[in-house]
């Protein structure tokens, strides 16, 4: 349903709902077993939850779509995630903590190798550490342009955030980044003629910073891409009218949950910190949103014994969990991330809701082809996860009398 | 798919269906043995049906979503009911069987009592006797307004139903209801500038029925809320191309099938009676909607047992009903209202589809964990139901060459 169709319906309430997502956490079978990394771990406790809530598997974007992180995250978060879009840009900003505004444009970069004629040799300039990366970072960000604040920012290796802060200033620019060596980075240009102040100020951006880096080969200049403002996402308290927290360890899953207006606990490395960091806050909000990282990265390393490990660790804190007498809990993922594919992928992603009041279905493990089964089906879209969630936890009104 | 698609779709045919419609069927599992009301009725009729027919749970308004009446037996009616709102004014006027008019307008009114500073001490003047309100409804309908006609009509306790009726007004008006003690009643307001001419007519209303109840604590005032007019449906004849009929012994139900342009039949009190009723009326109609109310009296009123017997006295009836040889049987619900919650809920709703020409599932009874696996999927909109109804009975031409 509509963000705002369920808006209407919100009513206050004092229940608790705990979204417990394992990025990445859906697999594909092994050749040994035949098992998936969820089917092959052992998990009593999650297959406690699964026999007493209700399962299926989402859709994160549409099928067929893998999705980036952003997208997959705003999709569980119950919004349309082709409809709110997280620029690369702004993803870059959330991924390193920068504190973005509400009209800042920012903007992906790359140091880049250009030759004699200024066609670029090498998109990445070498990969030039991240110590290089510091220095001219630093040196960019002392250019100056009347009326924009800019910052320049170290990702890593030869990626950098570029934020431009001032009035009127948009993020409907095309890349400069030709994506491709042997041709001259492309001129900044709008999507239209509304764009024409911020295409003047990134060009003198862009031909102060070829200046600065004359230089500094490998690293003589600049690729942007991604150029994006903050969506314009309402938040969790205006759409679900939920105090809400996030638990998360990366910087860009905090930054997620803070475009959302989700509270950021601190929380220490481990998931052992994480659940810790749960019980610490639990009387003080209505949601949490708790991200175990580690089920993407070891999949995106194609290690699938780690990620079933990971997922072990994960279910021993359940009971604890649950001590805390949640009234709904989601457990899901943002996306799969098969080991055997080391990377996203578009297949749905298991999912269990449980609530005093859900309707139990057979599924009796949580696993990618038990869920099938489930009350849930195979393929419901992300954004009707939340709505679900509030009805079990009392906090949708009836629709019409 | 959209009623336009469809209608243009639509052939003549002389075969029949039925909707039985199971108010609030769907329920949720008692501790004892873990079954839901449906799953613990024994109902060897409906298990037949559902062993030859092709079985699922539908999702009335969407996910989540908690439907009133109205939106429940509009979503299974086949028209999206986030499209065609029924007002509480007008579901209040179709529930004492009022014959509402084109732009008739209806509002739900609550007699109340205010104090000396005019606020309002109690929203329903400490429930007043049915009888009570007879009298003061008879007064407040000697109102006279130029150019308007008045109905005023007891419901019952405090609530009462007022129509207007005259060229050019509207429904688009706030509530009055503040829905809060210690405040003084809400000036009627319109969505618009349009509405003028109706929040005047109102306001007149409400003034002289303040002078009129004034001696008449503690119904001294009226709140007024659900301002609306009849939803502007398609008939079931031009949306279906069916000759419909409505066997329902309460008069909100008798009251939205007759927004759809079904004929009422009459009938008696009970199951029995009105299965007599299909009976009698076999060869008059295409399209019968048997209405069977206890099966949501009961789960509201908390009683599982109750329910069970209910389920299973409709089960007696089906041999006779597939003795009239109808080519399509529905049995549904238009919402689930589980004895545990003692009211309607959101969960998605058991539904058969019977027919000749359907492909049968697995599902060999009929109950919520059965139907998850059946062929219609655990979550198919409820306005997904009729189009089927109708391709099985062969009422449907084929899209494109």
């Amino acid at each position: 349903m509509d963000l705002n169709f369920i808006k209407k319906l919100v009513k206050k309430s004092n229940t608790k709902i705990v979204l417990l997502m394992l990025d990445g956490i859906g697999g594909l079978p092994r050749e040994s077993d035949n098992k998936t990394e969820l089917e092959a771990s052992c998990t009593p406790n999650l297959d406690g939850l699964a026999s007493c809530g209700v399962c299926g598997l989402h859709t994160p974007v549409g099928t067929g779509i893998t999705p980036g992180s952003g997208p997959g995250h705003l999709g569980v978060f119950g919004y349309d995630p082709t409809k709110y879009q997280v620029g690369r840009g702004v993803l870059a900003a959330l991924g390193i903590g920068f504190d973005l505004k509400e009209n800042d444009v920012a903007a992906r970069g790359n140091f880049c190798t250009i030759g004699d004629q200024g066609k670029v040799t090498d998109r990445r300039a070498g990969r030039i550490s991240t110590e290089k990366n510091n220095e001219l970072c630093e040196l960019l960000e002392k250019i100056e342009i009347p009326g924009v604040e800019i910052h320049v920012k170290t990702v890593k290796e030869h990626r950098f955030l570029l934020v431009l802060r001032g009035d009127g200033l948009s993020g409907n620019l095309y890349d400069t980044d030709p994506q491709e060596i042997g041709v001259a980075p492309l001129k900044p240009k709008g999507f239209t003629t509304k764009e024409d102040r911020t295409v003047i100020i990134v060009n003198d951006f862009i031909q102060q910073a070829k200046k600065i880096l004359a230089n500094s080969h490998p690293a003589n200049m600049i690729l942007l891409r991604g150029f994006s403002q903050k969506p314009d996402c309402p938040s969790y308290e205006e759409s679900f009218g939920l105090k809400s927290a996030a638990i998360a360890t990366y910087p860009m899953y905090r930054g997620l949950a803070r475009l959302l207006g989700m509270k950021l606990l601190e929380t220490g490395t481990t998931i052992q910190d994480e659940f810790a960091t749960l019980e610490k806050n639990w009387n003080d909000f209505d949601f949490f949103f708790i991200h175990i990282k580690p089920t993407d990265s070891s999949g995106e390393d194609g290690d699938f014994d780690r990620k079933v490990k990971v997922i072990e660790e994960v279910d021993k804190e359940i009971p604890g969990l649950l001590a805390l007498k949640p009234d709904v809990v989601i457990v899901t993922g943002d996306h799969s991330t098969p080991a055997k594919m080391k990377k996203h992928s578009w297949h749905p992603v298991p999912t269990i809701i449980w609530s005093e009041l859900c309707r139990p279905d057979n599924v009796k493990s949580f696993g990618e082809r038990a869920c099938i089964s489930g009350g849930l089906g195979p393929r419901i879209p992300a954004v009707d996860l939340i709505p679900l969630a509030l009805a079990n936890a009392q906090r949708l009104e009836k629709f019409g009398a």
